[in-house]
């Protein structure tokens, strides 16, 4: 008997459950589940034949040492921040842990400690960051192993609304954490183009877009990811002259988006004044120039030199240019911005999620220069069953398995970047349906 | 016998001790003046008759306590976030203070204090905050004598280049804190227009300016000031609708200053990456979007959408359009671009600085609408003595010298708004050249 783990009981932790249930069942593996919410651990152990719930809570260090001890593998999907006071308590433990949250520079200091006593640490094993690496890698690999010379790579993700249950004029609703949705992008985005470092503010972010096309899914709109230096030493690129990673948003959303952008409307740094007198209307018009007699949506059409009304359509479905009272207390723009988008953009029971992801690759062989591009479609069932909690969920799974059945023999600190990992992950995520053309 | 202890031996001490050398002469006041320099302090301890320097050094509590013990009254003009010390040893010693720098929340704190022992903390009293707010407050109060209704106040105020000494396509040199001048605006500004809020993100402050027409000096350009907000409970002026306070430059300064603003380059946030193979125009290239034909000079043409060279020949004459190394390690692209202004814009000795200041009122009076504009422009002579630090130097005199002279008899933290100080400060500051028209 093997006894498993998970720490937290969101989203994502359902796929890894519904993956995870066969071979638990095949090879006796038990899993304890814990959670700040004693309810949700108790509704997850439910689906799964051998589970048990705990209430668990990371700051209490007598409970986080006797569960991890108890355990055989651990699995954190805990809010990103406190990942390290679990992974500290496996190290000393002697237990191997995964996450689908970046690595941080205090955790790749345990390296070596894990290393030394024969543990992994894997981090970065969901969708982005995860199943990006190993589909970039298995490419970047195959390049070089054919003798190319990488020149440009660049890659693009994008948790969407699928067609068939897009109702907006935004083409888009809200599949994962709304406030780094408003918050996207903020401070500055670094990218290397041609060998020449590239800096992109963030009043100029959502203006500077690329078109991406997927076959047989239309034509997306790309926004650069605030740093895109780091893949070239994690993916050993060394000096690749063009990198560049992105955020993919349906045609038309970054131009509307850019309004809030533009009027400093997801600024989250003060507070608004006598907000619990403002309407919507107020709010946006509080960003505009006073004029004696011009309406909001006239001065919005000055500002923004708009020639017809795709964008105050968009504006204005979302209610922002309603004389309706805001219900917050002293907040933040940003704050406000997000209740009324979570108000809009909620996904409804039924509602289906896609996520997209696609990899431009740029390279040199015997003179011959080639690009290649490769892409990824993943739709969800519903509101419940996303297609993001799905892509993170499933790596992870997939990944724990192989590390119980003796499949995964590295140790240390990594992300999915080497062979041993992305191969056998990315073949068994064809079978879910989780595949690249 | 008095003694006055003044610390901090910086520029605009100066102007300070020019205007109290005779009245020390004749009452026979003592100057102790501390410097974190020796030097520094030795050289304008000369130019006073009996006056002693000292190496001053704020952590030092032995010597700030004995020194301001054997004081009748304290100057303080050293670095800002630093009278806090020296003000909480005056409540302990018993003894007024006098500054030129804004009030804080902490010094307030010790109003009460400093009220039972009968002391005088006076803030705010150099040149804006402090003509700025006796200017102003002396037309406040006769507008509000005469039952006027104050429907508007903006307040602009500029430390220029005067016009002899004007010889660079921005009409514009440091007169001031460079690092201040860079930063400036950074956050968000806020006003009130018409009794609603308004909020101005940085990268809109450059473009939303006010003309501003001084009486046989042309017309200059305001963009505004962070807070305005607070000036309405400074100065009594409970829910007036509109209230603005803006920094003055020579029109076309801000739109070319924008290009700045617009690229990013005044960013503070972050290093740039290789600084040290990098030339001012690959500094200012990594902000354009990459083309592979157009020069810098094109593509900043096309995204700023020029029709003229006016902002291509501000930025050439700066030299960032030039292939030379730029000088520094490691830092963040606000210093580099303070870096080569502080070459560019820096004061000739012989050249002349000038303060322009302009309050504009609106106010009702009988049913009529009545707008009164009041302006100040004071040059200075050189480099060494600006008018700068003479507009900053002298109020402070003015106002220790009233409180050694026992004509200054308020207690506890005040700002210069009151009649009792703004009425003889203004008054005499006219002898010096210092006049409103």
């Amino acid at each position: 008997m093997r006894q498993i783990l998970l720490l937290g009981a969101g989203r994502s932790v359902g796929s890894f459950i519904d993956y995870l249930k066969p071979f638990a069942k095949k090879n006796n593996w038990k899993l304890v589940i814990g959670d700040q919410s004693i309810e949700l651990a108790k509704a997850r152990a439910k689906e799964f034949p051998e589970a048990r719930a705990i209430l668990f809570d990371v700051f209490d260090s007598v409970q986080l040492k006797s569960e991890i001890s108890a355990a055989d593998v651990v699995i954190s999907m805990i809010p990103a921040h406190l990942h390290i006071h679990v992974i500290k308590q496996c190290v000393a433990s002697e237990k191997s842990v995964f996450t689908a949250s970046y690595v941080s520079e205090e955790i790749k200091g345990l390296n070596e400690e894990a290393a030394n006593k024969g543990l992994l640490i894997l981090m970065e094993m969901g969708l982005d960051p995860g199943i990006d690496h190993m589909s970039a890698m298995k490419e970047i690999d195959e390049i070089k192993k054919g003798g190319g010379e990488l020149l440009s790579f660049k890659s693009f993700t994008g948790g969407l609304i699928a067609p068939e249950s897009d109702n907006n004029p935004w083409n888009y609703k809200f599949t994962w954490n709304p406030r780094n949705v408003v918050l996207a992008g903020q401070g500055t985005v670094k990218f290397i183009r041609n060998g020449r470092y590239k800096y992109i503010t963030y009043h100029n972010l959502f203006k500077r877009l690329e078109n991406i096309e997927v076959p047989g899914h239309g034509v997306f709109e790309g926004y650069a990811n605030r740093d895109s230096l780091s893949y070239r030493s994690i993916y050993g690129l060394g000096n690749i002259p063009t990198i560049f990673r992105g955020t993919l948003r349906r045609k038309g959303f970054c131009s509307a988006w850019d309004v809030f952008v533009q009027l400093g409307m997801t600024d989250d740094t003060y507070e608004i004044e006598q907000l619990e007198e403002m309407t919507y209307r107020d709010f946006i018009n509080s960003y505009l120039v006073y004029h004696k007699e011009k309406t909001v949506e006239e001065k919005l059409k000055d500002f923004f030199k708009l020639t017809d009304d795709t964008i105050i359509d968009k504006l204005s479905w979302l209610g922002i240019l309603e004389k309706k009272i805001i219900p917050l207390k002293k907040t933040t723009p940003a704050r406000v911005l997000q209740h009324l988008l979570e108000e809009k953009w909620r996904l409804m029971p039924e509602d289906k999620d896609m996520v997209v992801m696609q990899h431009l690759f740029e390279y040199k062989v015997g003179g011959e220069s080639i690009q290649k591009k490769t892409s990824m479609v993943v739709k969800g069932e519903n509101a419940e069953h996303t297609s993001m909690a799905k892509t993170v969920g499933l790596p992870l799974g997939i990944a724990v398995r192989l590390y119980l059945e003796g499949k995964l023999n590295l140790v240390g600190v990594h992300v999915p970047v080497l062979p041993e990992i992305y191969n056998p992950v990315l073949d068994e995520l064809e079978d879910y349906g989780v595949t690249f053309f």
